[in-house]
């Protein structure tokens, strides 16, 4: 898609960080353009097949059922080293925190961190932290740095997706953004809706040694819908998903229903979404016996049929889904 | 020192992101507690000699004469790799910008990133983009995590510094608080002071094949007065600095001396202090011969004479140099 820079473009806005269209383009636009990249990818390999990620965690509210920054700051990182198929080992942090935030409050989130880098098996060797001024960062933003090593022979990418390959995730969708939503306009929702925030590194170990795995990713901002889009735009190959596979929790579709918010685009923050060629009946019976993958489905298939990524409707007709401009939910992870 | 949690330390100052002593107390207390670490050092080491590293930059104002938030986020963790003997290869870095920000001027900072990146020969492989709303971040807020390779058989450490090491610095110190000062404080210097922030590395590589090094930091957030400190906290040995040797420009000593603050405790962007058991005149004609170490000189020496850091002053007489609790300058890097 040819990327014009126009009026609206001359000024940043919340829709450039949804993860969305808008962000494809400002990364076009400003860093890819200057830093001679195709795409300012959030990972890289580097010699010794080492996989390297970053990521700047911004969200609101701090703490939230499931989680807090610290915990998701660890997972979001973990899992972008996980799903390249390279084994994550040490994290690197930052901590922007905000004039007359609370210690404690500090503590609790840097304890999380350890705990999560403990699930994970992962160390955090190195940090940096800078204080600003009251009301010039809202509490703390904290970035991380992951790095990890790819086993010899792994190497999934979107060219190695083909027809006929089923796509699955392992989780109900939409935990962490209903949590959050709930967290942030206090709901009250009770039980109070859980983020599905984890560390999906073991699992996606025991996925990789029991089926031929082409392509993982994990859907957070933007979620499945942008993940199927991204696959399509680099494979051009088309995606069919199936609505009644869909793993989703009676309480996150009663919410989205009232707040005609669609689960597929809503970020997550412990879901992966896996192309592979095998048979889907050992993949599922992998990732259910795993504590993070109970609620794992075949959700789609790659095919022909279609050109672009499609829903198949309860009703069983054929709808389109489009990549979105944007996100509706900022700071969502 | 034994650090203890008192009231002062339930909320968050600008003084713990001083890099004084309230810095090392928070890390102390929070980070270093929870990670199991003695310290949370900015840097480590990991398999195959790589050095990482990893910085937030939280500057205003965003632009300043000599360089703007871009070049100074490149640099400090190009120096950061550097000075640990190591040869950096990769950065990989996030932006947290205000809803509300000007495009062009991200273009401008990302286009001084990579212009950095050129002149200092590393390559930005990774990036993240976040955005928040306005009021949540003064602009943009930048961290850099940067990759290097250590050379067989280069180990720099404080362990390494011996009675007798000279200490030496490349440049004039106090160059980049002066140019914060004045364009945050719109002062209307004439000529502008121009900050010293530039990428180290080419220089210290040139000096560590002339020399036997034993140590090298770069003198940022707490200046030259905060690494001697930090040293002899390490390695307990005296340090003596020659006030009459201290290479200062006069535009630096005057405003210095018409407000009242001490170039030895300013930040700098392109200072680094060594420690060398060599002949200082083969070290400073190789720091001279190099564009960012024409203002070279050997600013003192370690001692058994005294016990803890000191200055002669031109009248001859001893002054002790204490760590400072807190930068009287918050927000310089």
């Amino acid at each position: 898609m040819p990327l014009i820079i126009n009026m609206k473009d001359k000024i940043i806005t919340l829709a450039h960080g949804s993860g969305a269209r808008l962000t494809q383009k400002l990364i076009s636009i400003v860093f890819a353009a200057s830093f001679n990249m195709t795409e300012l990818s959030d990972y890289a390999t580097i010699e010794h097949n080492m996989v390297v990620t970053t990521d700047a965690h911004v969200i609101k509210p701090l703490f939230f059922p499931g989680g807090d920054i610290g915990r998701l700051a660890v997972t979001g990182t973990v899992n972008d080293i996980a799903v390249s198929g390279a084994v994550p080992a040490y994290l690197l942090a930052t901590f922007i925190i905000e004039e007359g935030f609370a210690v404690s409050d500090l503590q609790k989130i840097v304890a999380s961190m350890q705990e999560t880098a403990l699930e994970a098996g992962v160390r955090i060797i190195a940090g940096d932290t800078k204080v600003v001024e009251k009301h010039n960062a809202e509490g703390l933003y904290i970035t991380t740095t992951g790095i990890g090593f790819l086993p010899p022979n792994c190497h999934l990418s979107t060219s190695k997706i083909a027809l006929n390959d089923n796509i699955f995730i392992n989780n109900f969708i939409g935990e962490h953004t209903i949590a959050i939503i709930n967290s942030r306009n206090q709901l009250n929702l009770n039980p109070p809706p859980c983020s599905d925030c984890a560390p999906l590194n073991h699992l996606i170990q025991k996925m990789l040694t029991c089926s031929d795995i082409h392509f993982m990713r994990d859907a957070t901002r933007g979620g499945i819908a942008t993940i199927l889009n991204e696959v399509f735009d680099d494979c051009a190959l088309g995606i069919i998903i199936e609505e009644s596979a869909l793993p989703i929790s009676s309480p996150t579709q009663a919410i989205s229903d009232l707040l005609g918010l669609e689960p597929l685009y809503m970020a997550n923050e412990g879901v992966i979404v896996t192309f592979a060629a095998s048979q889907p009946r050992q993949l599922l019976s992998t990732m259910q016996n795993h504590k993070y993958g109970k609620n794992a489905a075949r959700i789609g298939y790659v095919t022909n049929e279609v050109k672009g990524v499609y829903l198949r409707t309860s009703l069983g007709s054929l709808r389109p889904l489009p990549m979105l401009n944007a996100d509706p939910l900022p700071r969502i992870c």
